[in-house]
């Protein structure tokens, strides 16, 4: 046992602030020299999800979010319901980045006083839906008072086939990076939501004008997990080299592939997968609509990389994009746009609120 | 797909706060009509943990823990190292009380500007040093800026041998009520931290007067889970009918039982375990102490119920006391004071802060 000598928080000479090392430096910083010691544990931090082995046949994964208020979401324009759902849905999405599928959720919640039963009601309608539609058992979890706002908590746990499971570290020089589904529109589903809160501030019987943009706000408020796609991969044959699910953008998460798989990577402009709305009201405000699709995040797409040969094989497939290619680590990671200038890609994590 | 036609909050006609259902109230309306469809589900939301099944020997317990500054912690006299320490226990103290052993745990954290990276030093290596005694693996998380303050949750996986999970609801007429170590002292200890806040406040070169009272402070501040309480029922081969871990207070925890196990019970004041510097602290303070002992909660301690014919077994465990009996659930549940009167138990959870 060690001593208790300090009950008052010890005197420091030195402050690191948390922003000089960032998500990412902070994150490897606090999980240096982790030792795993278990039988059961596979996979420790550093990946979409732990992988444990407690079966024959199958792998467990298991994944956990924390969503606070004010950081993560905004309930001026986001109904709790949609909340819920998009809570449990990011959960799920991170067992689909292993090449899993989701099978239990525990839900924690810190709620404050201004919130009523009615408004728990209706967050959780929203959890149901999302286990309904997945498939997934609402198993526990935790409620508390909170002083401040609203808190959640969401772990999942996920199955895969035995030493299946998709790993960030496995890109090989000449994969090819391939997408699912289109980049940006959830980026721009959220601009859209706070253009409109500004023009609403004030005033009194204000209709929001979202008509021909249903699916940027479809896509902010209400993203889905791409099960579909792992269960494609499934009967396609196909076990990526590498995966990870669009959260931060492109560009961010393409570089955790990066960083872990050792390698470098070309990306090409003009194959990133863009939906015409989202085309659209880039030109309308005026943004640049490759940033959106690089940059935006919370498409929940799923970004990962096969061998050079089954090329044909992702090509034929209308869902999923060849975006680029793996190369060494020693070459760089770049974007070639249009006009085939080559940009280095620089991965963002949060900054302090 | 439902139609998303509620862009802002829906308004309502009704409000019922929170305070008006209470903790548990709000747990059971959340999860009521709840169904569990994946064949790896064996327990669901209710207990000190769910229980998993996905291997053929053992089973696996997932439980999680929200932890919120202001509401369960105050960092004003709780050392950030203790903190952590504390919150990985109270974890494995859940996976404890469900009969098992504590294996994984994921870590998420939301940190304000406060905090520095030497802080953040501090907690973790008081929830590396927890996994490490417990010869758990710190296996994942999530970390994120915070608005105001620190967010802790905490998910813990565990094993247990198969079928050999013990639940709340478990306990039958005539069982044993027993209780490990004793009760009210990490509750005295919380008195002794806010006396000495009080008297602090203002005055500089203050020195906290503890002499004496270190075993209090040890209880409030460094917890441990009642792992070689499992792991000795197991060498004894006793199986107790129904255990929960004493979080809330051995009244609240009992009622848990009594409820989930359709009964009622008796206690005894004479018999309840109090430790000679709880009693004398109580007396310095002019406070209950049968109340300190009955409600003060946070002893993660063991309450668990066996058959009456292992009265010997448990009778000869020193570490173990039996503190009354299962009854029918008409018969109440009461608690018998030292002058022979019988007074209802009255289960407390959280209030809305």
């Amino acid at each position: 046992m060690e001593q208790m000598e300090n009950i008052t928080q010890p005197a420091r000479a030195e402050r690191t602030e948390i922003a000089s090392l960032g998500e990412f430096g902070l994150i490897e910083h606090l999980t240096a020299g982790n030792t795993l010691k278990q039988e059961t544990t596979k996979l420790g931090p550093g990946d979409d999800a732990a992988v444990l082995h407690y079966g024959e046949e199958k792998d467990l994964l298991l994944s956990t979010d924390l969503l606070l208020e004010g950081i993560h979401f905004d309930l001026s324009y986001v109904p709790l319901k949609h909340l819920g759902y998009k809570a449990a849905v990011v959960n799920f999405s991170d067992i689909c980045a292993m090449n899993g599928i989701p099978a239990q959720l525990t839900v924690s919640v810190g709620i404050s006083k201004r919130f009523s039963v009615e408004d728990m009601d209706e967050l959780y309608a929203g959890i149901k839906l999302a286990c309904k539609v997945y498939g997934v058992d609402l198993i526990g979890g935790d409620t508390s008072a909170s002083l401040t706002g609203l808190t959640l908590c969401l772990t999942c746990t996920g199955n895969v086939e035995k030493d299946q499971a998709v790993l960030r570290s496995g890109a090989k020089v000449n994969d090819l990076i391939c997408v699912s589904g289109n980049l940006g529109s959830a980026y721009m589903g959220l601009q859209l939501l706070e253009r409109e809160k500004l023009i609403y501030q004030g005033q009194k019987d204000f209709q929001p004008d979202f008509a021909g943009k249903e699916y940027l706000l479809q896509r902010q408020l209400r993203p889905e997990a791409r099960k579909d796609i792992v269960e494609k991969l499934a009967q396609k044959n196909i076990r990526p080299t590498s995966m990870i699910d669009i959260s931060d953008g492109l560009s961010s998460d393409l570089m955790h592939i990066c960083k872990q798989s050792k390698c470098g990577c070309r990306i090409y402009e003009d194959k990133l997968p863009i939906d015409y709305q989202t085309a659209s009201l880039a030109e309308e405000m005026n943004m640049n609509l490759s940033t959106a699709a690089l940059d935006g995040g919370e498409d929940y797409e799923l970004l990962f990389t096969v061998p050079l040969e089954l090329h044909d094989a992702i090509e034929n497939w209308t869902d999923v994009r060849i975006v680029g290619y793996i190369c060494a680590e020693q070459d760089g990671r770049k974007l070639i746009t249009r006009d085939n200038t080559e940009i280095d890609i620089i991965a963002q994590g949060w900054k302090m609120a």
